[in-house]
C-alpha cells in the first residue's frame, strides 16, 4: 500500500490547518439531531440491470475471493504492483476480485450463465441466490443454466447439500470441459492438490445428471435462442463464452459474455500476455485472450466478465500495446433510447 | 453512434453461423420453465456504500439530466465526439449524465452534501430521498445539510412544495455563493433566461433561512468535525468542495467531495480546458479543475463527484497531458482490511 495515499493531500492543507486553528465554526456547529440513528454498514444489493435489444440482462453478485497477486504469470511482482498501484487496487491481503454471474431473461428464456461458488469457497462468496432474489427472482424460474466452466468458483453455486439449487433448469457444459472435470480416470490422475477441484465439479453436476438435467454442447451451438456457445480454450480445456443477440426496433445488439478471460483487470488489460496460476493451459488462455480482447474492441461489442469489478459488464479499447476496461455506466432502463 | 457498434464479431461470425445452420441444439433447447416470469425492467435502488477511516458514506443517486455535447466549450464537435466514442458514451439525445448527492455518517454527524434536483427538472431527477430511504435512512436523520454551490440540481432537494425536505437539518452554503444567487439585486440585473436559476436557489433555501437553519460560511471553515469547505470557485462564484477526513487503526484518509468539477467525465479528464456553458466564470472554473485534478492525482486522494457515473467515487491518474477516471470498485463493506 502506497503510504502516500494517506497523507494529506498538499495544496489542500492549509486550508484544513486553518480550520484547525479556528473554532468559529465548530462552535456553531449543530447538536445531534433528535434520533441520531447508528450507521448502517451494509452493501446495496449485488445485481444491476440493462436491456440489450429486447434481452434483460441482470449481473449478480456472487461475492468476492482475495486473490495473491503471486499467481500471475509472465510477469514481475514488481510490474504486478505498478500496475495494481495504477489502478489504486490495494493487494493486502490479496486482490479483492469479484465473483459475477449474469441472468438472461430473453422473453422466452431464463438462463443463468454460472451460478457462483455456492458454499464451496467460504462466506465472502455464495451470494447469488440471493441476489436473484433481490433482482425479483426465483431460483425455481430458471430454466436453463449455461457454465462457462466447470471451476468450483462457477459451478458449486448449483447445489447445495446435495440437492439442485434451480431443480427446474437444464444445465449445460462445454463436452471438452465434462470431458476433463468430470472424468474420474483424469482426476485419479491428477495431483494430490487439484483433487478438490475435480470433486467439485461432479458434485456440482450430479443431481442434475441423476435428473436426466444435464447437457454437453460443442461451441458453434446455439443453445436457447440468441445465445451461442463461443470456444474460449485454455483457463479450462473446454473454458467457453456465451454470445448474446438481440434487436430491437431493426436495431442489433451483441454482448460477449467472456467468462474468464480476465482475472486481474488491473493487469491482464495493459498485459494479456499474464497468465494465471488456475490456468489448465496458459499458453492457450493467453492467445484466446488476446483474440477476444481483440474481437471485442474491433467490434464494439458488449462484454460481460465474471471476475471483472461488478457489474462486470462494459467495453474493451485498444490503448497502445494494451487494451482499457471502459466500465457501463449506472443509469435506469430507458425506454427512449 | 457508430454502426459498426452494432455488427456481429467478424471473427465469432462463423460460429454464430455454423450455429444457425445445425438446428441439433435448438432441438434439444428446454421448453419455458412453468411460471416463466415477466421481465422485471426496474433498476437496483441507487445509493453505494463505503468506509473511509470511520466514516460511512453513502453515495446517492438523484437521477440523469441528458446533457448536448454542444454545451461543451474550448473544444470542437469533433474532438467532443471522438473522446466521447472513446469511453463508449452516447450522445442521442444527449449525454446521459449522473446527478449525485452523498450522505456521511460521521459518527456524530448525518451529513448531507447536496439534494439532487427535487422537482424542479422533471422525472428523470428528484429520487434521492427515495435511494436515503433504500439506503436505511429517513430524511428526518439528516442534522446538516451542505452544499457545493447554488444550482437547482444540488438545491431544488431542499424543499418540495415551500416545506423543507430536511426539516430538523441546518443548511451550509458558501457566503460568496449565497451572496449571489439569493440576491434579487442580482438576479434582477441577469438575462431573463437566467432569472428562473436564481429563484430556484430562493426557493430552495427560503423555508431554512424562515427556520433560523440556513448559515453561510467561508472556505477553510470545519463545518462538522471532520469536513472542511474547500474553494473551488469558477463553475458558480462560491463552488465549493468539502475534504472529509478520518481515521481508523491510525490510518488516515481523505476523501474531497468536488462538486461540479467535471460534467463530462468521458472529456474533461482528457481536456481539463474544456469548460460548460453551465460555468458562471469558465476561466476560473478551468483553472479550479486543474488545480484540483492535480491535487487529487498526486495525493492519491478519494474523490467524489456530483456528475461522475454514480456512484461517482474514485481516483483521478495523470495520464499524458490529461488525466484518467478510475472509478471504485464494487464491494461489500469489509472490517478485515
Amino acid at each position: 500500500m502506497n503510504p502516500s495515499r494517506f497523507a494529506l493531500p498538499r495544496r489542500i492543507l492549509p486550508l484544513a490547518l486553518a480550520a484547525a486553528m479556528s473554532c468559529a465554526a465548530l462552535a456553531s456547529a449543530p447538536a445531534h439531531a433528535q434520533g441520531m440513528p447508528a450507521q448502517q454498514q451494509s452493501q446495496v444489493p449485488g445485481y444491476y440491470r440493462m436491456m440489450l435489444g429486447q434481452f434483460e440482462i441482470t449481473a449478480l453478485y456472487d461475492g468476492y475471493i482475495d486473490i495473491d497477486p503471486k499467481l500471475l504469470r509472465n510477469t514481475s511482482a514488481r510490474e504486478v504492483q505498478t500496475l495494481l498501484a495504477r489502478m489504486f487496487v490495494e493487494s493486502t491481503p490479496g486482490v479483492q476480485t469479484a465473483v459475477n454471474g449474469f441472468l438472461i431473461h430473453t422473453g422466452k428464456n431464463l438462463v443463468l450463465i454460472d451460478t457462483g461458488a455456492g458454499a464451496c469457497f467460504g462466506p465472502t462468496m455464495g451470494k447469488i441466490v440471493d441476489n436473484i432474489r433481490a433482482a425479483g427472482y426465483d431460483p425455481m424460474q430458471v430454466d436453463t443454466v449455461l457454465l462457462t466452466h466447470l471451476h468450483g468458483d462457477h459451478a458449486c453455486g448449483l447445489t447445495l447439500d446435495g440437492k439442485p439449487v434451480f431443480p427446474t433448469a437444464t444445465v449445460y457444459a462445454s463436452q471438452i470441459d465434462a470431458d476433463y472435470w468430470l472424468s474420474q480416470d483424469i482426476a485419479d490422475k491428477a495431483p494430490a492438490e487439484a483433487q478438490p477441484y475435480f470433486k467439485m465439479a461432479r458434485d456440482a453436476v450430479a443431481p442434475y445428471q441423476a435428473g436426466g438435467r444435464f447437457r454437453t454442447f460443442k461451441a458453434g451451438d446455439e443453445l436457447v435462442p440468441g445465445i451461442d456457445a463461443v470456444a474460449a480454450y485454455g483457463h479450462t480445456p473446454g473454458h467457453t463464452g456465451y454470445l448474446l443477440r438481440s434487436a430491437k426496433n431493426g436495431k442489433a445488439q451483441s454482448l460477449l459474455v467472456w467468462g474468464d478471460i480476465v482475472h486481474s483487470h488491473a493487469v491482464q488489460f495493459r498485459r494479456p500476455d499474464v497468465a494465471i496460476e488456475f490456468d489448465v493451459d496458459s499458453r492457450a488462455a493467453v492467445r484466446t485472450r488476446k483474440r477476444l480482447f481483440n474481437d471485442a474492441a474491433r467490434n464494439k461489442l458488449w462484454v460481460a466478465g465474471m471476475h471483472l469489478p461488478f457489474p462486470g459488464i462494459g467495453h474493451v479499447r485498444a490503448d497502445g500495446n494494451g487494451y482499457t476496461w471502459v466500465p457501463v455506466e449506472f443509469g435506469p432502463i430507458r425506454t427512449d433510447r
